[in-house]
C-alpha cells in the first residue's frame, strides 16, 4: 500500500485593516479589502500533515489530537476545490496516480491554545490548503491557493503569505478575483514586532461569522465604512507599509480597529468585543504615544477582547518597559527594564484582566517542514 | 430695601435622539437636531430662586448650599441675555424698576445627587433661565427662553418643556432658530415610564463638551451620522411619538444610543462611556424584548454608564419584574413581583455594578412653586 504524505506549517495573521462583512456567505467574499501582518511561526503556527492512499475510504480530520467531523461545508468546499485541481492534472497526464479519488487524512496541530481567540482558523485553513496542494503537487501559486483557503475562513487567505499582506476584495460574483496578494515581503520592513495581551473574558460575544452579517444587515454606519472609509484607508495603509512609515501605519491601524468596533456597536442588537480591560489597554497605548511625543505603538483588536500591539524593534525597550510596568505580574514574558523615570497613572489592578503576554514579530508565510503528524499508515502519530 | 424674588422648578430630560457635536461652541449650536423625554420632577428636579435688589452689588450664585463662582462664560451668557431682555422692557416703560441694573442672587438645589451623572446641568440651566425670566416678568415664551438656556448647556433648552420635546438645530449662524419645541405634550402619551439604573464607574471618560468636539474633529463615521442618519431618525421618531407607537419609538431610541456611542468609539483617541455593566444591561433589555416577543422596553445611555430604560405603564409589571430578578439587591425601589415562570440566563453579580434604581416617569416642564430658597434679604435660607 502506498501512502502519500505532505506537511506544512502556516502562520497566524492579524489584520491592521479589518475584514468585517461578507457580500457572499458561501464563497466568503468580503464587503471590503483588508490588510494584515503575518506573525512569526515560532510563537503561533499550525502544523498540518495531509496523507492519502487508495485504501482510505473516506476523508478524515484530526485537530489537536481529536478526530473531528468533516461535515463542515467550508472544509468540504476547500477539499472539493483541491481535488478538482488535482483531477485536472491527472486528466492531463495519465501517468499520475489518481490521488483525487483517494480518501484524505488531515492531521493538524496548533502550537498555541485554540481557545485564546488568536485567529487559529486562519492558520488552520491556510495549512490545510497548502498541505494538500503540496500532497497533490498542484502548480497553482499562493494567490491562487488563497482563493481556496478564503472559502474555508475569509481571513485564512491572508495566511498564505508572509510579511505584509492584502486581501483584495475583488468584484466578480464567482470570487475569482478575491484573493490575497503580498503588499511587501517580510524583508522589506522586518523590524515589526507584536505584543499580544491575551484578555480574560467571561463569555465571547457573537461569533464573527454571524456578527459580521448582523452588522451588514443592521448597521447604518457600516455602509459608510465600506464605501467611503476603507477604500481610502486601504490605499493609505499600503503606502505607509511601502514607505515604512510607522506613525501613519499605526494611526490607520488604531483608527480602523476603532471603526470596526464602532460598527459592531452600531449593529442591532449591538455587538461588543472590547471589554473594560481592552478599553484600558487602548487608553494605555495612547498614553504611551503621548509620553513619547510620537506614535511608537498601535493597538488592534479582532472579534474579541485580546489586544495586539504592533511596534518597531527599535522602540522595543520603550514599549515593553512601559507595558511591563503595568503587566509585570502576567505570565508569558521575561523581566523588562522599566526606566525609573517612567511615571504615569494607571489602574494597578488592570493586570488581572490579562492572562498571558505573547511577544512575537512579523514572520514568513507557510513553511516546508520535516515534521510530520502522520505515521507510515497515514494515521495520526 | 426692596428685594424682588421668583422661584421655579425645572426637570431633567433624557434624550432619545442624541445631541452630540456642536457647530458653534460659544452659542452651543448643535450639528444635529435631537429629541428627549422630560422626566418627572417628583424624582429629579432643580429648584431655583432668583432675587435682585438695588442693594446687591454683584451677581452671586449658590448651588446645593455652596457659593460658586459666576465666572463661567456660559452662565454669564445666560445672565447677559436675560438682563438685556429686561432692559428692553424698562426702556419701553419708564415706570418699571430697573431690575436689569441690580445684582442678582441665584440659589439652586437639586433633589438628587449631582454626581450621579443625571443630566443635572440641563435642569440647572433651565431653572436658572426660567426663574430669572419670571423675576424680570419677561414676555418671551418657552421656545424663546430655550435659546437662552441653550447657551448655558445645549440640552438644557429641552428642559423648558414637559412631555416630548425636540431641539431643532436650526441653520442660522446667530442661533436664533436653534430652539426647543414641543413634539407632543405630556397628556398626549402620558404612560411613558423610565427606570434609571445608576451604574457605578471608577472614572468618568472625557467630559461631554470636549468629547463631542473630539468626535466632530476626528470621527469619520460621525459625518455620516449627522448628515444621513439623524435627519431621517428625527422625522421617524417624532412620528412614532405622535402615533404613540412604542416599538418604533423604542427601536429608534436604542439604535440612536448605539449610534452615538459608536461615533464616540470611532473618535481618535476613542471615547468610551459604556462600561461592562452598561453592555450587560443592553443585552438584558434585548433579552426582555425577545422573551416578550415584542419591544416593550428601550435603553438609552448618555455620556456615562447609567442606563435609562423607557417603557409604557401598561407593561410596568413585566419590565420591573424582569429587572427586579437581576437587580433586587440594589437600593432605591420596593419589591416587585417576579413571575415564577420567568427564567433566563444572567450574570448574578451584575447587580453589583448598579448603585441605585430610580423609578420615574414622563413629566411636565418648569413649574410654579411656593417654595423659595432665599430669605427676605435675598440670601440663601
Amino acid at each position: 500500500m502506498s501512502v502519500y504524505t505532505a506537511s506544512t506549517t502556516a502562520p497566524v495573521n492579524i489584520a491592521t485593516l479589518k475584514y468585517w462583512g461578507k457580500r457572499d456567505k458561501t464563497l466568503n467574499l468580503p464587503t471590503n479589502s483588508s490588510i494584515s501582518v503575518t506573525l512569526s511561526q515560532k510563537d503561533l503556527r499550525t502544523l498540518t500533515s495531509a496523507a492519502c492512499s487508495e485504501t482510505f475510504k473516506e476523508d478524515r480530520l484530526w485537530l489537536n489530537g481529536k478526530e473531528e467531523s468533516l461535515s463542515s461545508e467550508r472544509t468540504r468546499a476547500c477539499l472539493g476545490d483541491l481535488k478538482k485541481l488535482r483531477s485536472e492534472l491527472e486528466a492531463a497526464d495519465a501517468s499520475l496516480p489518481k490521488l483525487s479519488t483517494y480518501g484524505l487524512h488531515i492531521v493538524s496541530e496548533n502550537n498555541f491554545p485554540t481557545a485564546a481567540g488568536l485567529a487559529s482558523s486562519a492558520a488552520g485553513f491556510a495549512a490545510l490548503v497548502v498541505a494538500i496542494a503540496k500532497l497533490y503537487k498542484l502548480p497553482q501559486d499562493m494567490s491562487e491557493l488563497s482563493k481556496i483557503a478564503r472559502k474555508g475562513s475569509g481571513s485564512a487567505c491572508r495566511s498564505l503569505f508572509g510579511g505584509y499582506v492584502a486581501w483584495e476584495m475583488g468584484d466578480q460574483t464567482d470570487g475569482e478575483d478575491s484573493k490575497a496578494v503580498e503588499v511587501a515581503p517580510l524583508g522589506h520592513w522586518p523590524g515589526m514586532k507584536a505584543a499580544i495581551l491575551v484578555v480574560s473574558d467571561d463569555k465571547k460575544d457573537t461569533p464573527s461569522t454571524s456578527g459580521m452579517q448582523l452588522t451588514v444587515a443592521t448597521s447604518d454606519l457600516f455602509q459608510h465604512r465600506i464605501k467611503d472609509l476603507v477604500p481610502k484607508r486601504f490605499v493609505e495603509m499600503k503606502e505607509s507599509i511601502l514607505n515604512k512609515d510607522f506613525p501613519t501605519f499605526a494611526e490607520l491601524t488604531m483608527k480602523d480597529s476603532n471603526s470596526f468596533h464602532a460598527v459592531c456597536l452600531d449593529s442591532y442588537p449591538p455587538i461588543f468585543y472590547l471589554n473594560d480591560t481592552s478599553k484600558k489597554i487602548i487608553k494605555l497605548i495612547h498614553k504611551l504615544n503621548e509620553l513619547e511625543g510620537e506614535v511608537i505603538a498601535a493597538y488592534t483588536f479582532d472579534a474579541g477582547p485580546n489586544a495586539v500591539v504592533y511596534y518597531e524593534e527599535k522602540n522595543e525597550s520603550k514599549v515593553l518597559g512601559f507595558l511591563y510596568k503595568v503587566f509585570h505580574q502576567v505570565e508569558g514574558w521575561k523581566k523588562q527594564e522599566v526606566p525609573s523615570t517612567l511615571n504615569f497613572e494607571f489602574d494597578d489592578q488592570l493586570y488581572k484582566g490579562v492572562s498571558k503576554v505573547i511577544l512575537t514579530e512579523i514572520g514568513p508565510g507557510p513553511q516546508e517542514t520535516e515534521e510530520s503528524l502522520v505515521n507510515e499508515l497515514g494515521l495520526p502519530k
